[in-house]
């Protein structure tokens, strides 16, 4: 295939093409979801607010942004233009069009969203089929703007930097890094002003509507109503939007980065333009997947949704194939590719798993609700914080694998194999917040009941799907992240210019970063398992004193002495019998990393995991144990003083007439600062604290099998040989001349 | 002075000696405690249970440790004897003596804590001061007991080691690394079983005392009133003495341990021997400076128990000066040790900031009580999140500062200078509770009104120094753990026998873990920041729709429209307004790592900031984002469905008559449920999807700017000359000869 791997311009243009034929089926899309029925009047109307609210708030949003872009740019220019900076000037031009891009993904997805949600509520009035094709479509005119924008800009930019600037690829690559950047300055500000905005505007509607005013969630007579649903669209459409826009175009950029500079073969710069082309197309094909019957249930309708996810996946897995034989890419790169695809479906099954009330940890998080809103606010943070193990492992096994098929390169086209789907995923996520709309537009245009059914089918779908898209765009942010990272270190010390590999060797060990999340994951799950405990055994205690005061005679009127000890003892014993389980963890992960390390020295084991596995665990549970420590003991600290506080009466409010109140026990603001110490209990007296052995506990470990690790290695003449087994080439296709620097050990005096 | 740098011996005899004094001021202590009278025959009653409950909690966690204990001992040996394995089988000894040691004090601490907590309520009843003097005599006894008992045991060990086995000093420090493993393998028990135990029974009592029996805290009637107290005793006395045993050791084994492997001379063994025994002594000193007046206010005990910490921190500050000089280590050592008790002042210090009642932030706390029970606990966990800052940026300032100054080794010395002051930090923190059980027995034996005054006096005190001590001990636990890391890595990859750089370099380079922490601080930082912005908006749209409510005639009645463009336009403000910091910090901080490292090329600035600093932020932000967003994300789904869960009348439970029951909306567990939604939603929609962002921001920053940094390491020559900048050394008081190894890149095929 001479004229794919002969430069990369071919395959710019196939990409652009890719582009183009997307751009085409959203305009069409769009087209086709504005041909629909807005409704009757008192719709129209509402739904006109909501479009007003949200263009204005976008466009004032992009006006702020815009002043940042300017400013960067002009930063850029300057850096490129000062002799010897070894920054190309272009980087200022791929900024502005990657900020310019990944805006106009997210007002054009915004523009379509907010229109869609009304024709939603109309079409949803006819039949829950035509409901969902119109919210889908929405969604599809988003994704297919994100993902055809972002490929469009990089290829048109490379085209232009190498064919018409004649830069060298390493350059334009470099440059091109400038694109990612200007998406990302957009989506920072996207997803936390409009972050901001959403819940503002929600919980500020629902704390005055609901406790002082005692009106329905969405009442037209609450003046926040509108502005709380042009929240769902900016937060969640376009925050989505420019979010994947970003993780999209930096995936892309930094494989070819990486390939550019590591001086590997033109395929391995082209492969990922073309897996991106290909994901587009198949895209548009599955978004045909997916429609429903009437009266379909909740299962039926998520199935829809997954027939498309799912179709697209192994349409694009054949693809990525075909691609890597055709560029000779070899297995190594194939097998990398698919693992990303493959690891960013599971994690959108467990982030599932872990959300919704389909599944037990949704379900015994309700149950939690009997013991009061400490516990289920407990609860929930403990569910969090457990529900990180399957994404951060998943992330660990897919960096691992894919860095041992195809190096650095490996990681990197994982994070684009992860991403080839995008433009059906994120249609069935920006699908979420229309349905939301459609609902709230029928509820205050008070459509008949049976529309309200269908619209609430329809969101609540939403909200799966919603939880989905959040935890394959957290996936997906972070293996775009380490690939970014890869590239930097490649850049910094100097990539094929210089091959210095002290520094670079060491901190792009596939081992070293998978043993941080490892690391990081520990005082998590430990927190989690901690603070479970705690409600655990606290129920247990529930349980007798009720038990007490049902059968000791007298007890309730003060006349008989409880029974302490029982209570003490079930104390005990729970404590006992819930402490085994977080300790032994924490003992026990470093010293299997460990055993792992000194058993894999001569096999495959050791491709995955070795004494820099050991160290990684070590630095990233040393990291996020300190933080979460610190969190929750000040945390813990301050509501039970906040709580003091209001006791002594030194908290002061105004009543209705606007006369001032002593806020005292029993009061409001008292009781809720009760749920705040509740919570905070577990957090300063239970997770907290012990996180402090943690963060000792993995070190002392390492250090205690040190020699036995050390010897291990110099048994296996790792040692002496001087870390052979550390290096890691970028090379992995076509390597280059071996190079022998000197380093030379200079004491600081 | 030859005696003392001539041989360990003399050091750790003068270990042992200042070991024994403390040893007897804590046995002197013990004995004036008991010699006080314990009141009448209802409080020994009362304190009988909790002794008895107490030591029949620790009897039983002990004898479950003691499993773990005999299987990793057996473990030990069984790999000390394996040939070739490098470990020594003294390890195993080493081990079991730590876990004694470790035990005997948490034990020792606890038997005192539960006698004196009914002696601090009689005394109370006589003075404050008294009551002050009993409560904090009980804690000396437990401080000194932990530090006296660490040092002892690392003494006899090391003297054993070295004089009768004749173990070279490398062996025998590897060797009592196991003193610290046997520590912290009962410290991660005792805390993690403590704080379940603490918390369970607390919670438990609170939860069916006040909400279902209404009967008040503490109260006699509550069967799991004693558990209640017995609690505080398990988790916060035997947990933080078993925690702060293992810092203490650690850090010293830690700093025995560099000094070893690098064969730096033996005044760098002996020395923090020195530190800590001059530490315990002046520790007994300082603790006579503990002593009010009666009728004192709150500042005025806070401040005398201040005295005594400070007073023992000037003293222990001359008395490293003089050591330093003494040994003749020079000044580089003096200020890293320095540095790191300075460090621990200050953690203490803004530990209280963020958590006392007395500063702004627990009061704007307690103030956001009125916006209800979700908005305190938000904001509750954006404090914590936030109160990160302060001890993070203070241990990155440390280990900069003390590595700068003293390489590795002046980073362990740091860990032993901020724990050396332990003796008097630990005894005002260990005072918390004994003041808190005081309370709880003067109200449960019904003393006088004046009695309780002064036990809530000297309770309130507790709360903060507890608060403090936390703090002090994480921020602690990080330095130890930091120190312990550097030793494992120095004695895995060579130390003095095979000098291998090419890792241990690069991982122990100190910009690039700093650069890490601050990385990891980022998004706390950010998630906290997006966190209050959310709860400042909402109150605006809440003042506005009561202004609407209160101004538009007919609004009430349903019969006129509201304002919703207002409602909009504030959103919109303050969404914008708000955006601005968080997007600021994120995008800054990589850029001004990025500006510090180029302008630090000449100059002092490029020994704290370096382009490891920006590989060190891109791993830390990478690590902590990806955590929390999952997290986040994760927890405010599982919530929101949760809620929907019991909407949908999934949730049944049983009435008083046993009979079954399904609950709905505004059912107590629904209102439950809406809290845990009020958290979630800034979880889910602000601070999670806004890391996503976060994560590759700061890679593409990086990844942009990255030429810019290569070519200006390129132009000062640190590219061609590899890396001479990125070489620490444990060699900064005795230099070794230079070496130079050859590295050989091998690419893999």
């Amino acid at each position: 295939m001479d004229f794919l791997t002969d430069n990369v311009t071919v395959a710019s243009i196939i990409a652009i093409i890719a582009s183009v034929v997307g751009l085409a089926f959203a305009w069409s899309q769009r087209s086709w979801v504005l041909s629909q029925n807005a409704g009757n009047e008192k719709m129209t109307k509402i739904a006109g607010a909501i479009q007003k609210g949200a263009q204005a708030f976008l466009r004032r949003e992009y006006r702020a942004v815009a002043v940042l872009v300017v400013v960067v740019m002009i930063a850029l220019i300057i850096l490129g233009l000062i002799p010897d900076s070894g920054m190309s000037p272009w980087t200022a031009l791929a900024f502005v069009t990657g900020a310019i891009a990944s805006g106009a993904a997210g007002y054009g997805g915004m523009y379509i969203a907010v229109r869609a949600n009304v024709r939603t509520a109309q079409a949803a009035s006819e039949s829950l089929n035509k409901g969902l094709r119109v919210a889908f479509s929405s969604g599809t005119v988003m994704a297919n703007l994100v993902v055809s924008l972002a490929l469009l800009g990089i290829g048109i930019l490379f085209i232009f930097f190498t064919n018409v600037l004649n830069l060298d690829t390493a350059t334009a690559a470099s440059a091109l890094a400038g694109f990612g950047f200007g998406g990302t300055s957009i989506a920072i500000f996207a997803r936390v002003g409009g972050g901001i905005y959403t819940k503002a505007a929600d919980v500020g509607a629902d704390l005055v509507g609901k406790t002082e005013l005692n009106i329905p969630e969405d009442s037209p007579q609450n003046p926040a109503t509108i502005a709380d649903n042009v929240g769902d669209n900016v937060g969640d459409v376009a925050g989505m939007g420019s979010d994947l826009f970003e993780s999209y175009a930096g995936s892309i950029i930094a494989a070819i980065t990486l390939a550019a500079l590591s001086n590997m073969n033109i395929a391995a710069e082209v492969y990922p333009l073309l897996v991106a082309a290909l994901g587009i197309l198949i895209g548009i094909v599955a978004s045909f997947l997916v429609q429903t019957k009437e009266g379909a249930t909740q299962e039926q309708l998520l199935w829809s949704l997954r027939k498309g996810v799912y179709g697209a996946s192994a349409m694009v897995a054949v693809g990525i194939v075909a691609l890597g034989l055709l560029l000779d890419l070899g297995w190594g790169v194939i097998l990398a590719t698919l693992s990303g695809l493959i690891g960013g479906v599971l994690i959108g099954y467990f982030t599932e798993y872990f959300t919704s009330g389909s599944y037990k940890p949704t379900q015994q998080l309700a149950s939690s609700a009997e013991g009061g809103a400490g516990i289920i606010v407990i609860r929930g943070l403990a569910l969090g914080m457990l529900s990180t193990l399957a994404p951060v492992m998943i992330v660990v096994f897919v960096t691992l694998f894919a860095s041992w098929a195809g190096g650095l390169y490996g990681i990197a086209v994982a994070a684009v194999g992860m991403l080839s789907t995008l433009g059906i995923t994120l249609a069935t996520d920006a699908y979420g917040p229309v349905a939301d709309n459609a609902g709230g537009i029928a509820e205050m245009s008070e459509l008949g009941e049976s529309v309200r059914d269908r619209t609430d089918a329809l969101d609540s779908l939403g909200n799966t799907t919603a939880a989905t898209g959040k935890g394959f765009a957290i996936g997906s942010a972070a293996m775009t992240a380490l690939a970014l990272m890869a590239a930097f270190i490649t850049a910094v010390k100097g990539g094929n210019v210089i091959p210095d590999t002290t520094f670079a060797a060491v901190l792009l060990e596939p081992k070293l970063i998978t043993g941080m999340f490892v690391g990081a994951l520990l005082p998590f799950v430990f927190s989690a398992l901690s603070m479970l405990a705690v409600g655990k055994a606290a129920q247990e205690i529930v349980a007798e004193v009720k038990r007490q005061w049902k059968t000791i005679p007298g007890l309730a009127e003060g006349k008989a002495d409880p029974d302490y000890e029982t209570c003490v003892g079930i104390s005990t014993d729970s404590a006992i019998k819930q402490m085994i389980l977080p300790g032994l963890i924490a003992v026990g992960v470093p010293v299997l990393v460990a055993i792992l390390t000194i058993v894999g020295q001569d096999n495959i084991i050791g491709e995955f995991v070795g004494s820099e596995t050991l160290v990684g665990v070590l630095i990233g549970s040393l990291i996020t144990a300190f933080m979460l420590a610190i969190m929750m003991s000040n945390a813990g600290g301050a509501w039970d003083n906040a709580k003091k506080y209001i006791e002594g009466g030194y908290l002061k409010g105004k009543d209705e007439n606007g006369n001032e109140i002593v806020y005292r026990k029993k009061s409001e603001p008292h009781k809720a600062a009760v749920v705040g110490d509740t919570v905070g209990d577990p957090f300063k007296d239970t997770a907290g604290p012990s996180l402090n052995i943690l963060l000792k506990l993995v070190a002392i470990v390492a250090l205690v099998l040190a020699p036995l690790i050390y010897n291990s290695l110099e048994l296996d003449g790792v040692n002496s040989s001087t870390n052979t087994d550390t290096t890691i080439t970028t090379e992995q296709v076509t390597p280059t001349p071996e190079v022998t620097p000197s380093v030379e050990v200079t004491p600081e005096s």
